[in-house]
């Protein structure tokens, strides 16, 4: 029991016995996105992990019929959910419902790290059409937040 | 969409939008406890509340088959998971197993404040009984523990 009912956190958003994961596999596009799964086993419904998308990164613009229930722990960043873009930072609360776009960025200047409680049941994550894309790139500064690390 | 997506965070660990409620109903023995869902709707399979225990407060002690994902944000205390008791600070992460004793304490100095992810559907808690009680205040630390703020 005491092995790992506690493991401490270490510096610089890491914890004991937490592995720091690639992303995501395959070609979906992202930047500089690190993933730790710091609850993912069978005793629980949902998992909670720690993102942490380095400086100018990004996550993968994507939806999905689960959703995913974020609280900001590090840095500084925007994030894009269905028709708006918003300016996030520690502590703030990102609530991302059934089958909305949805894409993390970080600042210039700073990371952005984030706890995301997600289902441990899900389905797979869709992309955006390439009209799709060009019907999000028309809403008020979103193609400016697409842009901003280019 | 927009109204709900970002809940900003507020000073002193408080949230728009976010009621701070009462730890529990009932005569269960408690000190100085407050609760916050943060993710609580059905679209998820799993709750995200923060609680908040003031110095020298402590949570009930409790056991049920549904676990706890916890990670301190802020603060300094203890908690007592199943037969030991271990000292907690920010960013840590404690797990509480299917029917394990817990109880989490804040220092005399310090609230204590947590996230604790949790399954939406769950049993109800356990207290326990006097001999099981006793049981608990004969392991190394646990007498101290629970008499700490007394």
């Amino acid at each position: 029991m005491t092995s790992h009912t506690v493991r401490k956190a270490l510096a610089g958003f890491r914890w004991q016995g937490v592995d720091v994961l690639e992303y995501k596999a395959g070609d979906t596009p992202f930047r500089d996105v690190t993933r730790q799964v710091l609850f993912g086993d069978a005793a629980h419904a949902a998992q909670l992990r720690y993102f942490e998308i380095a400086a100018n990164g990004y996550s993968t613009l994507e939806r999905h019929r689960h959703t995913h229930a974020v609280m900001i722990l590090r840095g500084a960043g925007r994030c894009l959910v269905g028709d708006a873009v918003f300016a996030v930072e520690p502590l703030d609360l990102v609530s991302v419902p059934p089958l909305t776009w949805h894409q993390f960025r970080a600042d210039a200047q700073s990371p952005l790290g984030f706890l995301c409680m997600v289902d441990a049941q899900r389905d797979r994550p869709q992309m955006p059409t390439a009209a799709e894309l060009q019907g999000l790139r028309k809403l008020p500064g979103v193609r400016e937040f697409f842009e901003s690390a280019d």
